[in-house]
């Protein structure tokens, strides 16, 4: 049942505080790779797919290290190709209490950003996948990251792959080089089959507002005008998340089907929460899993739900963790020490 | 008041991965020494008691460490002796959130589970000691752990030194070996004074199934089988725990008297623990403090589940804390900071 | 608006088990700098005044860098004077779940305990500052301390520069000389204009028990009996903590003013508490920075909370956010990562 | 230029104390992936060969582990089975000064040393390859892996596949089966093209005492007695080590060659050494790459010493260089930093 | 005695893998704070100058940290301003036995590379400064910083300010943005008083090669070309470096003076180098506080090779040691434990 | 063979600097037990003696932790006892290359400086013992401590027990408190059976200077003196240290007999020293193993040197090496890997 899942974006360098210090505030940092596509591809090959990453890193020993760590997690990196050029950075101070946790990027000008459409051989990397993952990330690094992912998602559909985005507005990185990100993200969506985003990211790209209440009222909205703007687009599905401190979420789920049919799982409550950075990753993770092992959307939706809820136990922005371990915590097994 | 009492089982090695991280995920394992028994020892030293400890570990320099640190503690390790061979070892991954902790067992062939009864000098170890603790593991481990688990409980019982006995019923161990739980422990309980167990190890020694609404009317039918059953048994006695998840649990205790008496040590709500292993030795060996300090039972209940919730907030299997802190907790003096 | 604030208390070196474990249970510690009044320094600093520190401390490596961290926190150390002797030290075990922190304090003659009122130069000192900030620990140490202590206020009193104490009693170290706080706090806090304490300290100073019901109560009778007692007097301000366990608290505050209207800022509830040390002088720090930047009460209040709850979240004594993280506490904005 | 090496061998997990620690000294353990087999595929895989990893490992996250370390390194690990069982593991204190290092093993009746010869796919193993790199460690586990040992050499040559072996003879492993070292080695090395021993080696192999002064006069009647006794062998190579103290050594190698040409590689000083074990492995690998990528004799020794010098500065069992490090250290491009 | 130094350029954070590893083989990077001129500062005033820092750091978490260490040290940081932009970063991985230490920059684009020189009020920065300090660094940074460093200089020259200049040559930089080094540094060296440098520097700056044998008979063409060139050139001084491998230097110094004398400091045999970087920045302050404490040329050399010695035995770029503990080197005093 | 050997003295909480790191150069310490005579009791346990100490600590979780690993390393620790008042302590700062270590003490006013000779039960603590170990920096800590020492001295001698005493001069001490050490430890010395010390130590007790030429003549004149006043004295004993550098040492050592004969153990080189704090103590405690264990005194200098060079390779204040890790160094067998 496994497939292939082609997972294109950057790949970044995290440097973080340990434990809840603030950054720098002793002479430490402790390093992991992530990268909301990445996060993704890991999720997938735990859970025993053909995960394989599409990307270029610098040609120095941090790009060779992220490139190591994808493989020690059972991605297939040979299209992970590697440029002159820096790393993206991002620099993590875990929050606590009621602190907010707080992310510095220092991504600008990476040899991934720097990378055009033409820097990639579309049907090489395409060969033999069934989906496409790509993020809103990408498009808005910048001209060059705009065309690359247009041009990714253009071939997949071309050739009969899936295309699978998620949102990830990022509103900073579109203004530092003033790109518009409602047409392009509008044309992006126009190739996908699964969009992992709320209403706020469906407003972004087709422009207005949307709200109404209950939260899920205003998905629901979404949902429709995604489904009239979109003609390939299946699905749209997003977590809901409660914060009641830092450390202390409710989580819950939603899909929306261009069949008019919903589902909702049900809200798990996460308390001394570990890293809370990759939770969205996993879920997406999670679902298209459940896609591509024949689930329905309801069991997807549920399994998306638990592995995000995994992650929130586990430091670093990876989700490394089996299908059994997901299934074990949907089937209530209790919290019990496992021997 | 201090008592003499003689602790007989495995010492075991564990490396834990740090913090919450998945096993290897970081290459770095944390060390402590454990084993149920050993965990009672260190607790019932600390609580200023004569503690014995009867073990063979590997004449290596890990099993001269695991002395050593029971040494540390306050344990007499004169009984400890060496043997060739290897360290039973256990490898533990500290869940958080949703996402259970995890044991992984490399214990197969150990010094001690090589050694059988022939292997100690039982009137020389039993001289002077008031109780002999052991615990269901030791029977568990093979032929060999077998009988020197029931010659050590009955030299106890024909020297007049009272037998307690702690349950953890492992059935991966015994399917291992192919030993027939039900025969060995019987004949074990039949030697003891003192049995911390619930209603699922008497099941499992008496045969049958045990069970009735609420959890302690099941505990009070286990109780009025064991007393039948077994001859000496003065008490059985256990804890109850509900678990709202990885890190949050709700603990009470319950002990059963042969004559009828039932006591309750009320629920103590524990949240953002630490490290749950070895909860149930804390637990016992604070029940022993009480029996061999002169407190009647009740009083003896609440102080071992109270000695328990402080072993949530401690790394490592040992209970180190003194029973001023036991007592300043059941005094109810708050959470203030102690200066 | 930044003020000038002089602050005057021992700098000590704070030596804490890492993460949970008890003291010295694996063999390492982790430093800090603390002292209440420092503490106050360093919030003042990152709130932007120019906080100053007069302390004594020992000519050597560690009174250096006691030293170095305050000046690494821009307070401005050049009235920071070395001398022969040791440096204060402290011991910090961190509780967990019902396990209490515990401090062990090894400070008895440190080069600040024995510096007595004739060591500084009061006048050069005062130079330039709008407020003088204390504690009761100064007082407590001795008499040298003591004489300083009064010196300080009735000096900044006489230069016409505003008086602010921090109640801070420790029974353990006034009984360690034989000194009477009652007279001695009286008399200095009949030169202060601020005082942080509750009623207890209060009591302490004028003698008799204070106690009503509810809590706030027993604030108003001590407000009022200190506005009577101290004819400088302006504010009566304190916390309200109520401790679920070692990680679960609710904070809330008070504040009285001699013209007779009571500030109270609402119940904070703080889970997951990472350090408490320290919460007490990052309040004063904040209602300090309230006046200092043309609050209202109520406002410097609630501005004085937000920090202080900040501090629960951060390890070691200081507390160093900015007025930027209190005011989005305060906003409501949220516990989302902050990108 | 790269070619396939099959590397045919156990992954072993090691622990070591950290720094100079005698081992549990301090509560921490410092983990990485070893084995000599291992380690050449490591080393094989950075300079750019493909290097393929035949092995068995426990079903088990320490399993799971050791294999996502070598694909981290970049080696093809689709030929590593998963098995019920437990990993072998090494226990290491890195000495100093003049305490030698120490390694206490952990490894009998790993799920490795339980595979037998039948386990294993030789003629899929062995597709594609140009070289099968074993070493003397696989037989001296028991009769499974003697077994599967001579299988491999035996299947290899069927193949056309040239043999390489490594002697690291362990006179304790043979002992504990009883094993006999003599007729089972030379029946392995009867298949072998290329040899890496010293003359202690082959005279296990061949009978008798092999001895003459200088030591490479021994290397040459070792390498008379083998290029007789096995009509397959090309070359037979070792480095030869002075040891000043425990952090101080002198190495220079040797290669000699069925043609009767002898090569050697002038002495290297290396003091101040980080981590010596797998230097031999590294050495090996090196002396492979100059054979895969065409060097000549001489070219390779010295290529070969050279990586084993850096190995000695690199924590952990694997050599992680570039041909580019060592080009420029046979360079002699001096020791700046590169910037 | 105690002058005033100005010290201007970069802040660079250093991110260095722990002991010998090799970058990110394990996921932890130390962190301290570097810059060739800083590290000037950061000496100067542990040697009880008045060391100010004139520099621009981003305004984030990181450059507010660069701050914060740097005012640690004692250094005047209040002409150190904030802009918007990223932080120059460095990644270290230190050598060991035969393996080189390897830095990789990441330091394109920085807040401070971007400050142009009317960035910087010169007038107010230099006032009351008896040097300022800068170094080749920062010209080759880019076409600001070739403008700002050269307008320092010049400003500093108008004033009445020493200049002090180390070469630091960096062709990497230089060739990124195609600045010509010589014509710029060659405007630079004709302000300065003081120079940094060997023959290979002032080659850049004068053209043509300067050759001679010994190391110091190049040095004295250099130096008699520079002071020809070079109206205000006083002094030309530099280290003489050997090195037996990574972690074993021998250390000499010379100095050359206008009016003919030159000076020799004997070589330092270095044994066990803990860490090199920032060596030579070390050399430079204690060569400068020889001249600005009325120390004589041949005392001013002896002095900085002492300090550029220690340097080596102190992890991090800085090197925070006393004028009486070089003057203990000097004396000879041995290296008994000081207790 | 094992004898039971007596060791007065005081335990020391040792905090340490990290790795080469300045004291507080990061917010970390490292923790051990040390204190001369303790050192020598865990070696002497270590060689399989019946170590006892007695000593006095404070009463709090400090004291109880020096008890505990005293414990762990097998002293016998029943006549340790607690009493109210702070630990002994000392900060350290290992050097490296050329810059010295540097030990700040903290020690004044301990629980164990306070007590003095009535505090201790002399019969009951010598009983059984055949040496008492005390050494010179108990009578420098004050008239406590020199009342102590002598009183023990005294009761030895009276009870036939051996005296063994380590000169451990410390000028320092003894000015704090004014003491005579000349005239104290005349009246020690003259109880002494077996002194370490060189001839500054001698001539300190015996007034007037000693010194000739090479070091052992000065050694010679000093055991004639030392000889002729001391009646019960048999052996004057001491090291010979040279050092290159700060890690970098030579060391022998020579014994002198009151039959005229001398020994002499030939010059180690210890290059890369990790920490040499406690090698005085291992070679006093090799010594005496010697002694105890009916070697001849040239076999017993040359166990002692052996020991004492082993203690340079391992972290803390203590030996912990087996007699036969000092045997096999002896014996020559080399640096090798012991596997």
């Amino acid at each position: 049942m496994a497939e292939r899942i082609l997972c294109f974006g950057e790949l970044l360098i995290r440097l973080a505080a340990p434990g809840r210090e603030r950054l720098l505030q002793s002479p430490r940092l402790e390093v992991c790779i992530g990268g909301a596509e990445a996060n993704v591809a890991v999720s997938l090959a735990g859970f025993g797919h053909e995960a394989a990453m599409l990307s270029v890193v610098a040609d120095n020993a941090l790009g060779h290290a992220a490139i190591g760590e994808l493989r020690r997690h059972g991605v297939d990196t040979r299209l992970v190709d590697v440029a002159p050029g820096r790393m993206g950075l991002y620099f993590l101070e875990t929050g606590a209490v009621q602190r907010p946790s707080s992310v510095l990027y220092d991504r600008a000008d990476s040899a991934f950003a720097r990378a055009g459409a033409d820097r990639y051989d579309w049907s090489k990397a395409l060969a033999g996948a069934s989906w496409l993952h790509l993020s809103g990330v990408t498009p808005a690094l910048g001209v060059a990251g705009a065309q690359a992912a247009l041009a990714a998602a253009t071939a997949a559909r071309a050739s009969g792959v899936r295309v699978c985005f998620d949102g990830n507005f990022r509103a900073k990185l579109w203004q530092q080089w003033g790109g518009d990100p409602g047409s392009i993200l509008r044309e992006l969506m126009a190739q996908t089959d699964l969009i992992f985003a709320d209403h706020r990211d469906i407003a972004v790209a087709l422009g207005g507002e949307i709200f109404a209440e209950p939260f899920h009222a205003s998905l629901s909205q979404a949902a429709t005008r995604a489904f009239d703007a979109f003609p390939h687009l299946q699905r749209l599905v997003c977590t809901q998340r409660e914060q009641r401190d830092v450390d202390h979420h409710v989580l819950s789920a939603w899909s929306f089907h261009r069949d008019g049919t919903r589902g909702h799982a049900a809200p798990r409550e996460l308390a001394g929460i570990v890293d809370r950075i990759g939770a969205g990753d996993a879920f997406a993770a999670g679902f298209l899993h459940g896609l591509c092992s024949g689930m329905d959307d309801a069991r997807s939706l549920d399994f998306a739900l638990a592995a995000a809820c995994l992650k929130h136990s586990i430091p670093g922005d990876f989700n490394p963790v089996s299908v059994e371990e997901v299934e074990a915590l949907l089937g209530g097994g209790g919290f019990h020490v496992r021997r």
